[in-house]
Parts: C-alpha cells; structure tokens; sequence
C-alpha cells in the first residue's frame, strides 16, 4: 500500500486511528472462526463522514473494504478474504445518539456493544430484544450485518425486525439514509432488509435507528427432560399450536447434556434424549405464569419424562446455567469446536438430529446439538482437535455433510451466522443459479467496482 | 399490438384467456383511485410456467407488463401508467396449494383472495393476521405486492412479516424461488423483503409460502373517547409503555366522527376530538380481559371522558361498528373521498392532525381522519365532489400539502398503500435523491428493459 495513499487516510481519520504495524495488523486478522486474513492497513474513524471520506479513496485506488465490529463473527465475514485491502473498524462510533421514549426508538453508532445499548434502554423501562450469544461483545453493526437472531427471537423477532432506519456508506462513498420513526412505510423498496444481513457487501452501516418494546417485566422458566427427540419436537410444535409463544424453546441434545454434566455437575439427567428449556416473559405476572404453566402441562402430556419449574430467581438462574454452559462445557470435552447454525422447519427437527448422529458416527467425532427449537435454527458443534490435520480434514468433510443434511429436509445454511466467506461453496445449492444471479446483480449494481467486502456470500 | 404477437399470448394461455375487445380492457383500466389507464390486452395465465412463457414474450417484444390482482390497490399501481402493454392478471391462480399445520405454514396461489385464505387457515385453528380493508377483495398476491397492512398489525405485523418465500417471474421470464420453511434464514440477501412491497416492478409474484400463527381465540374491545388529540394520543403511547400490545388501537377523529353518526345513528358522541377502539386478543381468556382492563384504566388516566368495555360479543360488534361503517359514511357526505395512507411517529399525531385541519380549513373541504394510531398510520379522507372541476384542483393541491405535513413532522407517505403512479411526484422529498438513485439501480439490475409496471414508484 503505497505511502501516498496512506497519507491520504491519516489526513481523513488522523495517524493515531490509522494501523499498520504487523502486530496491529494480526489483531484484525481474525473473528470467531479458524479463519485468517491479514489487511494491510487498519482505520478507526470517528463518524461515519469519516467512513464516508475513506471509502471514497478506496474506491478510487481500487482498495478492498472489509468493515468490521468486534470481529465475533461466526462465518468469517469480517476478515479480508485475502491478503490486503482495508479493514474499516467502526468501534470508536460507540455512541448512543438519542432515546425516545415516547416513540419508542433509539438512534445509535454502528459500534455500540449490543449489551450496553441494550442496558441503556432497559434502565428507561424500554427493552431492545435480540440476544445472540454474543451480546457482551459483538456490536449493533456485526449484528445487523448478520442480522443476528438469540434464543429471545421466537417471540420477539430478529435483528432486521427492529431496524426502522439505517445510515449506510455506500461503494462509492455516498451517504445513503433509510427510513425514519415511523412503524410501518411501503415508500419504495425495502432498503433496510436489503441492507440487513448483506454483511458488509452493499454499504456499511455507521449508525442504526432501532425499534425497542415495553420491557418485560416478569418471566418464568422450566426445564423439560424428554426420552425421545420426537417428544421434544412434537413438544415443541404442541406449545406453539396452544396459542403461547414463549421467549425462548431451547433443545439440548444428549451429547450437550452429558458434556455440561461432566463439566459443570448440575444434577442434569444425561440419559434423555433431549432437554428444553422454556422460558415465558411478559409485564403481567400471572399471564406469565399462565403461560409457564401450560407449557409444563404440554410437556407432560406430550410425553416429558421430567419438568421442573422454576419457583424463584435462583432456580431460575440454575435451569438457565445448563444452557449458558454449553460452550465452555464442549471447551473441556475437545480443544476445539466448529458450530454451524443450521435452520430447518420445526417439523424436521428429529429427522436433522439423527442425520447428525449419523455424520458423527460415520467420523468418529462427536457432534454437540443445541439451538432455538422454535425456530428450528439448530447449532450442531463438532469436536475435535485442530492439531490433529486428519481431524481438521475431517470436520471440513462433515461441515458439508451438516449443511447437506439440511437442505434435505428443507432446511437453510443458516440461521443467524451469516455466509461469510465459510458458506460460499453451499450457496448455489442451497438457493439455486437464479437466486444467485439475481443477488449478484443486485451486488454490482450497487458496488460495481467489488470494493465492499469482496469475497463474501457469493460463489467463487 | 400485431396480430402475430396476441397469437403466441393465445398459444401459452388459451384463447378464452386472452382479452382484448374495448369492454373486457375496460374492466382493467380502473383500480381503488381516481385513475385510468388501458391496457391493450388482458391475460389470465394458469400457472406460473405459462406467466414465464408470457413475459420471456414480452420482453422479446419490449411489451410492458402490468401484474395485477383484484385490481382493489389505492395508488394506481396495477392498471398501465400510459395506454398500452399487456396486463397479467392473476385471479385464475386462486388455489391453496398445501397447509402445512405442524410448521404452521400456508403455500398458496397469488390470486387468492385475503379473506379465503383466512377462512381455510382458520378452520383448522391457524391464523393468517394482515387484515387490509380490502381483505374481502384483494389478492394475497396484490397485498404482497403492496405490503398491506391493517387494523390488527399493530400486534401481528404487516405482510412481509409472514413471507416465507416466493415464486417470482422476473423479467427476462426466469422463474426465481425465495425462501421456505424455515423460520429464520440469513443465507444471503432479503429477497423476500426486496420483492415484497415492490409493487410488481421487479417481478411478478405467483405463488407465495406464508408463516401462520395460532388463532386467537378470545378478543376484548373497548371504545374511549377523548375530549382532546393529545389525550387519546398520550394514552396510545402509555398502553403500549405499559407492556401491552393490543391487536388494534384505532383513531376516529370529530370530522369521522360526525360523518359516522349522521350516517348511522349510533349514538357516538360527537363533541369529542377523538375516540380510540382498542382490543386485545390472545390464547387466554383471562390474560385477554386483564388486558383490556388495563386499557381501560389507562385510558381513565390519561383523560379519557368515557370508556365502554363491550361485555359480550353484540357489544363488541356493536363498538366495531363505527370503524367499520366509515366508508359508507363519508360516502354519504359527499359523492368523492380521497383517502391518503400517511404515517407519522405515534408521538406526532396530535401535530400532524393539527396540520391536516389547518389544510381542510384553508381549502374549504372537509378531511376525515382515522387510521392505525398505534402504528402512527393515518388514513386523512377528503370529502368532494369530482363533477366540480375547482374541487378537484383543490384535492390535488390538498394532497400535496398532507404528504408535506407527514414529511415536517418526521413521517412518510405511505403505510400500507404503495407508491404506485400517485405518489411519485414526492418520492424523491420523502427519500431523498441517494434512496432514490439506489432503488433505481436495483430496478435496472432487475428489469434492464424497464418492462415490469414501468412508470410506478420512481420519479418521472
């Protein structure tokens, strides 16, 4: 990258907010994924007039711009496909901008930790949903690019659900604004669900007005042991169809079970075949507890082995342990975990998880299943040990094979991680040469030159 | 349009099926508007493959292409914007094609009508909730088409929160599959939300995988009435911060008011600025009725001079009755309405009514106002009579003037309706010349031929 054109970047963002040194540069080079990919220049810019500045030059030198929250991602979205090009860190936009309360609203920067906006809203009686794993350090942007789901989105919707606007920087550094307060608006196209969930590809989003709700006031939560997979499922389907959605419908499969047990000692019974944790919520108490306990007596009826419900905070808080165990529990059982996330119809659940069974046992390495239930978006993590080539060889063959399973049963690659650059190979069959060809045209005409995130979501 | 060209229409769709004397194109000249436009001929295709086979026809030819449904739209958006084309009507494709119960899915036709796809949902406990006025009427396929809304998405959301997927015609005739089953998908961009409210101009919508809910099985209706605007606005904002989402929160304002009361005799107060039907539903009886009594208490509160709660369903028909009966009688007012389709931040609905008033009392022609308070849509009817030609003048510079007033106070031209041919003239006020170059782009990138409805949504 020639110093020219670095000097023009330092005059933009100032020399402090402008990284280059190989230490800076390898910190960029990573996300929650076994992929890398080194920039050769990093920039921390201020506001998005700054962005907008930057991306101008880098249109006009050709430079790829790959935009980047806190770089959690889960399918290497936002690491330079390869070597070079700029990676644009919205972290230092980490202002919220405006809440209000009467309208409900709150206008923040793409660099906000989910989690502090989400603390900031509820300390006014207001309440932001989305809840990916996440949340403690993944920013609103990441989770709008990936239009980011959580175990709350049954009931209360994902991400791309309570984008009401967005400030995007365009390819070639225009500055695009869409939407605005009001609820619903059918004046012209959708360009906050295009936006949301193209992961870097069309724009960057530097600031997002965001939809919030009453924040609930009570919740309640038991935890269901079914013998059988097809209990859990049918379990499952029976609460849904009663008329109750719950806040969250989470399964944990036998392999997840007996790896939290053998790490965390809970008293969870590991010879089911299935464990869900269900979880309503709302601002009156006793509808809350209606609905808890409607779902106990699904449960029983639909064939549990066990239910217990949570009498108060702390049993609350110990049924919620298990599940919020799980990925320190499969860290104990192998050195290393590769977790899809995977989204099939609710009613192909128990035919998914045997398939799963099956991929585990034809290579030798055990497959952890636990996921959004209601949703059908399963994250299915295969153990193993990347110092190991023949595993590493092993898991890539098996990776195919889950999304493989999938899209047998109708099921998507999916559900709230993105493609990235680690779904790319899947794509075409998961959604046809068509779909493909359309989003392609939408790509290039939106970013003709292929500066924004290049070799991300599309085919090679 | 040759003679040669209507022979190949008639080989795909049948003879019986291709329309073109002056009486049949004149039943397809007129939507829900003031609006005409002849098409030169009329298909009525069977099926998706013979709508591909039709438009690869048309784009040979550079033949316009205008989808339509029920033809019910109220912004011109499916009759030809100038004479001529072809129009695809897709009132033959009227079949529900599978009703999955245990997904809670309906795959169906674009040509069924709203209200029939309601019924069969229903019958079996699921339930379909965009409810558009037009429901008895409209096609799914137009309601798509337009991203309709309704009284009851407030709580359940407008169409395109139930798209699934879709099978798309597009441009060149390539048929495009979106979506499916599952609930969640991020698997590349949003085409469901990109096609969905596009208004036929980036491809023909012919089928359609709808998400469906559990029915609600009980309902609670209260009517309040409010001396003052910002009373009844005030207490749509502290009903929805108390945690409580109602199924509808509708405004009736004086000028409705009255209208509704010397048409009907309902004995509706009419002294009062506004009145607020609110109802609750859900899959408990008990939940629903704390709801509602909540409501009420609120509405106590926050000002309201009375409050009935409807303690039966005659009751409930009988509070339902004034929101229902408004069309007729503002028809029996005066012999024209033009009903406009703003929507504001909830907080500025006491201004923008303000301005509205302002509007009527300026030009001398009354305006109606009701709409979707909870969602900040509002539906301003002006009453005329066309056979005067000054009174028309007058509606147009009128409507002007209501979409300024949605724009100065933060709101938008449209909820529910679409853009069609009649608001294009503010397109670009409302979104601003980047919205607008982008949403072009991707009208290019999509229909490079401009064949598909040209002439609606874009600015001349």
């Amino acid at each position: 990258m020639d110093s020219h054109f670095i000097k023009q970047l330092v005059n933009v963002v100032g020399e402090k907010h402008v990284l280059h040194t190989p230490e800076d540069l390898a910190v960029y080079s990573y996300d929650g994924t076994f992929a890398e990919g080194s920039p050769e220049v990093v920039l921390l810019p201020a506001n998005t007039e700054q962005v907008s500045r930057v991306v101008k030059l880098a249109a006009k030198a050709r430079v790829p711009v790959v935009p980047r929250g806190m770089g959690s991602g889960m399918a290497a979205g936002s690491i330079p496909m390869v070597e070079g090009g700029m990676v644009i860190s919205l972290t230092r936009m980490n202002h919220i901008l405006e809440i209000d309360t009467e309208n409900a609203t709150v206008l923040t920067e793409a660099g906000v930790i989910t989690a502090d906006l989400q603390a900031a809203v509820e300390k006014i009686g207001l309440f932001y949903p989305p809840d990916p794993s996440s949340i403690r350090h993944s920013t609103i942007g990441g989770n709008i690019a990936c239009n980011a789901g959580g175990p709350r989105c049954l009931k209360y919707g994902v991400t791309g659900d309570y984008v009401l606007g967005l400030t995007v920087v365009l390819a070639d550094g225009r500055i695009l604004k869409t939407g605005g307060k009001p609820i619903k608006d059918v004046t012209g196209y959708d360009l906050n669900g295009l936006f949301t969930g193209s992961e870097g590809t069309l724009g960057l989003v530097t600031e997002a007005l965001l939809r919030l709700v009453a924040k609930p006031r009570f919740a309640k939560t038991a935890l269901a042991e079914f013998a059988s997979l097809d209990y859990a499922s049918r379990t499952v389907t029976a609460i849904l169809s009663a008329g109750i959605v719950p806040a969250s419908l989470e399964l944990m499969d036998q392999t997840a079970l007996v790896c939290i047990e053998e790490a965390m000692h809970l008293g969870l019974n590991t010879d089911v075949e299935a464990s869900l944790i269900i979880e309503t919520d709302g601002a009156d108490e006793q509808t809350v507890t209606n609905e808890i306990v409607s779902c106990v007596k699904i449960c029983k009826e639909t064939g549990a082995q066990s239910v217990k419900l949570a009498q108060n905070e702390t049993e609350r808080a110990s049924l919620w342990k298990a599940r919020r165990s799980i990925s320190p529990s499969l860290a104990r059982k192998a050195p290393n975990k590769l977790g899809e996330d995977i989204t099939v119809p609710r009613s192909a659940i128990p035919e998914v998880i045997q398939r799963l069974r099956k991929i585990s046992a034809k290579h030798g390495l055990p497959i952890a299943i636990f996921g959004h239930a209601g949703d059908g978006n399963l994250h299915p993590n295969i153990l193993f040990d990347k110092r190991q080539p023949e595993q590493w060889g092993k898991v890539e063959q098996m990776v195919a094979e889950i999304f493989e399973a999938s899209l047998a049963v109708g099921g998507t690659l999916s559900g709230e991680h993105g493609v990235g650059m680690l779904k790319r190979p899947y794509m075409e069959k998961a959604l046809g040469s068509v779909s493909i060809d359309v989003q392609c045209h939408i790509k290039q005409a939106l970013d003709p030159l292929n500066i924004l995130n290049p070799g991300k979501i599309f085919p090679a």
